[in-house]
Parts: structure tokens; C-alpha cells; sequence
């Protein structure tokens, strides 16, 4: 069968900066530690002035376009995925495609496009349709270019807010593809969840506790679909797992849970047994109760294990390192977790083709999504194309004073003018509203 | 090949009536005939007190499911088009599934949920996932769920006001369906339009002129795409074309400019000629203007022909009936459009297995889609099963003034309380908000 995968991919970070040890905590009252221990976050990035869910998503399509020497003609679909959208009928991808047609002499107008919207699972989601269309036979040799974009904001206050981000991956689906190649086999775990939601709102209701309980629930759910179809995930049958990472401290306690799952009943478990015992089993308890906390004593020994810090510090830590500087960025995350583990990959020097990912997405309302990813033979030179720790450098970085605002000027119940911080140039920015009320956009030269 | 396609539909409409010549012309001190005649339009539905996009989509599905048989195990994806939602993260999907667990033993834990918007497009965009799905290899044996729901609803006012409607229609993808095979050829048509959208609204900013030309444009697009792959339509290729109605006036237009396409340089061309001369073509005129004012003048002495007019009576006016009694269903309006069709040709005694539908979608924003289906074996048990003129007959006919209310109770911007006119009975109906904001879902017994 043909390999269908993701040939490219291009990143566009918010280009502002808010750093969260040295400006928002300071204004918390809080210890720095907080965020960068607890959370795992190092900054977030939000948009410019000129900048929103459209620019940053068209930005990075003429990017990957450019770069791979992409006309119209190749592209067969856009899907935009994304949970900032501003309209309630016309979809972001319309809007991408008419910035891209104000710099490419042809049009999409054979392109099918589309939106997809499910909380931050929607970009793999999309990249699964295109998938479908290629093996379905569809495409006509063209591909589909798939974007997640989005500007996670929180209300002002909101134990969310330290978790904030805005930036936008533009992926690029074909027949055999020159990053990775895509598992056939997919597992789900999907419920009906009120854990975060935005009930005619731009920004979130949350409720973190369960959040995260859902978060760790439907990954599971996601591991065994995932293994009844493709069998049993093993320790060493992978070298990096990209998750969703809303915060870098969710994906450590996703990966202590995922652990314990593919050890059990493995040597790796038996090496264990000596330090911490073997995994409570639940016939080996009178309750229920009983067993769940013999299960958190185990989980709490795991993690200070050497054998299972050295396997995170290997296999999961790499992949957060983006996500540290940028925050979170809702449908884009698992695809910067990807890309992170990738860009360590190749700066170590390792030989990464032929090598598998087990990539875990995730959606609150609640849905996740296990599937596997065969690293192509074409690897390194995207990779190394992959520019986003400069953009992150380049960042503008922000005060207190102005994230107040930045905040405000994103927020869609306010129209609030605001000057730039930076200076775009051979880019998409806003440009104004419409007599539609309509936002319109222009190529910056 | 293995054919795939829609095994089983089921309609759900709002259960209020809005009369348009009896009720809402005097009301506006109109001639009735602006309505029936101009529009096409009789009367729109409206959902009750306690329905919305969930209960109608869930009541569908759940119809659908006890009908066919199915258990939650059979249905491998829930997939939602909408451009009512109300949520900016979590799908209605969700929701769904969360309404079927109440009734079923089994959950749909393993069910992949989305929603897709764009405009009215999104239902058949949906559909085609789930094509795709099947035909790469993944739905280990279940089938897809679709559903087409939506209210719409325009500003108190606005000329689109008289084209209101709200409605669900779930569709079960399959395997060897029932009803219809889809195609694997399909045409598009699509471009960056403002004709009507929905910028963090509600209630549609709609340019009318405009979005009639768009809807011709991206159609005439469309089905020169699709001929392009699946070669020249014959105007004897098919029995029936449902093409999306916002309203049966708009189709009257498009008809006329697809028979004129669809007959250029056939036999049929050459039967008008006596009569009406043969179509202009621009070589023939000094400038574009002569070409144009030379189409119109066409247009108008075609659409006067006995030939069209018994083709139009044929072919296009059996899809419109449906839509004539409930107005605009967005996503689900062109399901409404295939099922009247059928259900003519039931009523008539007219065997249908093995001829062919020509359908077209559309969405503003804009995109067009046409792609063929032939009808299936099952048919006509199928469409026997249709309650949906029961429905419809059954609906509550409002008065003016409750007209009013009904349009508060469904505006997202009031919290206003409003008795029910009608009684719900094994049904899913809202049951008010909970502590998230999050709107809450019970079966009536």
C-alpha cells in the first residue's frame, strides 16, 4: 500500500512574548517556580496586533508553499482546524485561501476546504480526512494542506491564563511523504465530557480537576482501541511520544499512566519489582478503594525510578521543549510536540528514518487519539528547514501593561486600536473590517 | 469496488410552523405571493420550547438507530454539520452521543466525533469523510453516523426572515447501502466570497444579490470540474437533481443555467433552435456586454419553453416539495432535496433502482460541490419508512405574536422562558443550563 504521511510542515509563532517567571509572575504574587516547575512553561506567545488565527495559519501555508515550490494546482483541499474561529458560517480556510490567492498568480478554486472544530484534537482530525481522501483515491496526485491555528485565551484571572498561546502548523499530506508516514491503525477513546468548554464564548469554562482526569481517561481508552487493532504498543517499539500538551506538567502525568500500561507484564516491569515491587492488579485487593491507592503508591514510586526517568528524559522530554517557550496553542500542540522531538533528534545527531512515533492528540469534550508515525527517509532536510527557535527568539516580549493590552485587542467583544510591537514585512496581516463586518487581510511586501 | 453510500435517513423537523402567506405576509402587509410565488415558500419550521440543534440531531439519529437496528457498536463515527452551533470547542457530537447513552446500554466510547462547518456545505462534506473513511480501509466494519442540523434563524427583519427553518437529517454511511451509492467522481467549485457569514453572530450579515451569483458561479464551477473527471453530464443521465435550497426560487435559477450548460451542443440544443435560436457563444459578439445581454435574452425565451418546462417539472420541482413546507435547513437542505425527490417517485410508482441523482451542495463562503449517486436496491423500503409530511402535517401553526417569542427563545443572546406548544413523547429534549454554562439533554419517556 502507499505511504501517506506528512511531507512538510511550518510553524508561525505569535511574534509577542510573555514571559511568565519574570513578568507574570511578579504581577501574581506568585513564585516563578509555579509556572516553570509546576506547569512546565517558560513564556507564552500571542499574537501582534496585526495578527490573528488567519494570518498566523496563512503565514505558515506560504511558508511550506514556498519552500517546497507549491503552486495552487498541487494543493486539493485546505482544512483548517482550529477553536478561535470568529465566524459561525463561513470557514477559516476560505479566508487562508483568499490571502494565498493575493500572491500566487492561480486560484483554489478547485479546492475543496473545510473547518473542523473539536476543542484541540480538530488538526489531527483533519490530517485524518486527508489521509482517507488520498487512500480513497480522491486526490487527482495533488495533496491537502492541513493547518491548526489558534489563540488560546483565557479570561484575565483565569487559573488558565499562565496556559495561554497563539500560533499556527501548517502540514502538507501526499503520497509518500519526505517527514512521516501515518499508521493505518487508529485507536479512539471519545465521551460525552464537560471538562472545558465555550458555550458561546471566546474564552473557556473550565474545570481543571476533571480536565485532567478526562485528559488521562480517554488516552487510555485511545491505548487499548489502539491496541486492539495494531497489538500490544512495546516500550522500545518507539522513540519519541508526542502528546497533546495543553501544559508540559499534564503530558508528565499522561506519561507516568502510558508507562505502567505498556510495562505491565513485560521484563520491563519484572526489572522493577526488586525497587518498587509489581503493578497492584485489582484481584489483589478486598476493594476497589483499596486498590486505587495501592495504585497511586505505585505510580508515586515509578516516577522516582531511575529506569523510568531515564525512559521520559529519552522518550517524552523532547518533545515538550516548544511548548516550554510557547505555551499552549489547542489544535497545533501535538503537532509542535512532534516537531520539538524531531528538532532534538536531529541536533543530537540521531539517525531518526525508519524510526517510529506513537503520537497521543487529545480534545476536551473529550476525545483522544492514539496513532503511530514511520519517520520517512526524508526527515532531516525538514527538519532542518524548521526555523521556529529563531522565531521564538525573535519574539518581542512583552510587559505586563501591554499583555493587558494584547489580551484586550484579542478579545472579540472589544475593538480596541492598538499599535504594533513589531514590524511585519512578506507577510499576511489584518487589515480592518468590512462593511460585512468581515475581517480583511493584506500581503505586507 | 465496493460501493459505498446511505444506507438510511431520517428527518427531523422543528415542530412549530410559521405560516408565511397566512401568518407572516398580512404581518408584514405583503402579498402573499411575494412568499409562494417568489420564494417558493409555504411555511418554515421552528423549533419548540425545549428543541434545538442537539435535540432534533439526537431525535434523527435515534430514530434511525431503532429503525435499522443499530447498536452503538455499529456506528464507528458521529459526525455533525452545523452552522448553529453554540459551543466554540466542544462539538455537538458530543452532545449527541451523550443523549443516545441515556437510551442505550452500550456507549460510544469508540466512536470518532467531529463537527464540520461551512455554511450549508458541511452535511455533504461530512458525508464525504465517511466515504473516504470506508473506502481506505478503516471503519473496521462499522458504519458512519452523519447529521445535518441546524436552526436558521435571521435577524428580526432581514429579508432573509421568510427563509428561516430548523431541522435535522441523519444519514447512516455504509457499505452496500440501501438507498444510494455515491459516486467516486466529484466536482468542485470554490472561492474567498463575503456573501453571507456569520462574523461572531448569530443571525447572518447577508448580501442577497450577491450570494445568488456566487451560488450560480461556484455551481457552473462545480460541475465543470466534475465533468472534467467523470466526463460531460447528459441531460438523459439522470432522473432527479436535488441541488441545495435555501429556497425553491434560488433553484429555479440555477436549473435554468444548468440545462443550458448541460444541452450546449447536444441534439437538444439543436430541438430549441427553431424556436429560440441557438445559444450565444462569445465569439459570436463585438464584446462581453453583447455576449451577456445575448445570454439573458437566451435565458428568458429557455426558461419559457414547453422542452424546459417539462424537463424543470420533471426533474427539479419532485426535490422541492419538502423544502417548500420548512423553509432553509442550512447543512441538512440538500439531504431535504434528495428525499423529496424519492418520495415523489415513490408515490408515483416510478422504479428508481439503478438510475442516477446529479447533486449539488453549496455553501456560502463560498464552495459548491456535485458529485452523482445511483440509487440502490433498497429504496423504496427506505424511503416508505419516511415519516416526514406526517411531520410535517403534525407541526404547531403559530400565531404572529408567538412567532415572536419563539424567535427570543432561540436567540442566543436572551435567556428567555417559553411554555411549550407541544407535548414531547420518547424524545430527547433540553433541560436547561448547567453550572459550566453547558446546555443539558433528558429523554422524555
Amino acid at each position: 500500500m502507499t505511504a501517506v504521511g506528512i511531507d512538510a510542515v511550518e510553524i508561525w509563532t505569535g511574534k509577542l512574548k510573555l514571559d511568565l517567571p519574570e513578568t507574570f509572575a511578579p504581577q501574581k504574587g506568585d513564585d516563578p517556580a509555579k509556572y516553570t516547575k509546576g506547569l512546565g512553561l517558560r513564556a507564552s506567545s500571542f499574537p501582534d496586533a496585526y495578527e490573528d488565527i488567519v494570518t498566523m495559519a496563512s503565514n505558515a501555508a506560504y511558508k511550506l508553499m514556498e519552500r517546497k515550490g507549491l503552486e495552487p494546482d498541487d494543493i486539493g483541499r485546505i482544512d483548517v482546524a482550529t477553536e478561535s474561529a470568529f465566524d459561525n458560517s463561513k470557514p477559516v480556510s476560505t479566508y487562508v485561501a483568499g490571502c494565498l490567492e493575493e500572491v500566487y498568480d492561480e486560484d483554489f478554486h478547485h479546492a475543496n476546504k473545510g473547518e473542523r472544530k473539536f476543542a484541540c484534537i480538530a488538526g489531527t482530525q483533519s490530517i485524518d480526512d486527508a489521509y482517507n481522501w488520498i487512500k480513497a483515491g480522491r486526490n487527482r496526485g495533488r495533496g491537502a494542506l492541513v493547518i491548526a491555528t489558534d489563540t488560546a485565551l483565557y479570561a484575565r484571572g483565569d487559573a488558565g491564563e499562565a496556559t495561554q498561546g497563539a500560533g499556527a502548523v501548517a502540514m502538507y499530506i501526499t503520497e509518500d511523504p519526505s517527514l512521516v508516514e501515518l499508521s493505518h491503525a487508529q485507536g479512539y477513546g471519545s465521551a460525552d465530557e464537560t471538562d472545558f468548554l465555550k458555550p458561546n464564548q471566546q474564552f473557556p469554562s473550565v474545570d481543571g480537576k476533571r480536565s485532567v482526569q478526562v485528559y488521562l481517561s480517554r488516552m487510555r481508552e485511545a491505548l487499548e482501541d489502539y491496541e486492539s487493532v495494531a497489538g500490544d504498543v512495546e516500550l522500545d517499539g518507539f522513540e519519541y511520544a508526542p502528546f497533546h500538551t495543553p501544559f508540559p506538567g499534564m503530558v508528565r502525568k499522561a506519561a507516568l499512566l502510558a508507562y505502567r500500561h505498556v510495562v505491565r507484564d513485560t521484563e520491563h516491569e519484572d526489572a522493577l519489582a526488586d525497587e518498587i515491587g509489581r503493578q497492584p492488579r485489582p484481584g489483589e485487593f478486598e476493594d476497589d478503594d483499596a486498590y486505587q491507592e495501592a495504585i497511586r503508591e505505585y505510580m508515586d514510586a515509578l516516577g522516582d525510578t531511575e529506569q523510568y526517568q531515564d525512559w521520559y528524559a529519552e522518550v517524552i522530554d523532547p518533545t515538550l521543549s516548544i511548548s516550554r517557550e510557547v505555551g499552549n496553542w489547542y489544535t497545533g500542540s501535538v503537532h509542535i510536540a512532534r516537531m520539538s522531538a524531531l528538532l532534538e533528534a536531529a541536533e543530537e545527531g540521531t539517525e531518526m528514518a525508519g524510526e517510529t512515533l506513537l503520537v497521543g492528540s487529545y480534545g476536551s469534550g473529550a476525545q483522544a487519539e492514539i496513532h503511530a508515525e514511520t519517520v520517512a527517509d526524508g526527515w532531516k532536510d525538514e527538519i532542518e528547514a524548521c526555523d521556529i527557535y529563531d522565531q521564538i527568539e525573535d519574539r518581542y516580549d512583552i510587559s505586563f501593561s501591554e499583555y493587558e493590552q494584547v489580551h484586550d485587542r484579542h478579545n472579540h467583544e472589544k475593538r480596541v486600536e492598538l499599535e504594533p510591537f513589531t514590524q511585519p514585512e512578506g507577510e499576511f496581516v489584518f487589515d480592518g473590517w468590512g462593511p460585512m463586518n468581515e475581517r480583511k487581510y493584506t500581503f505586507v511586501e
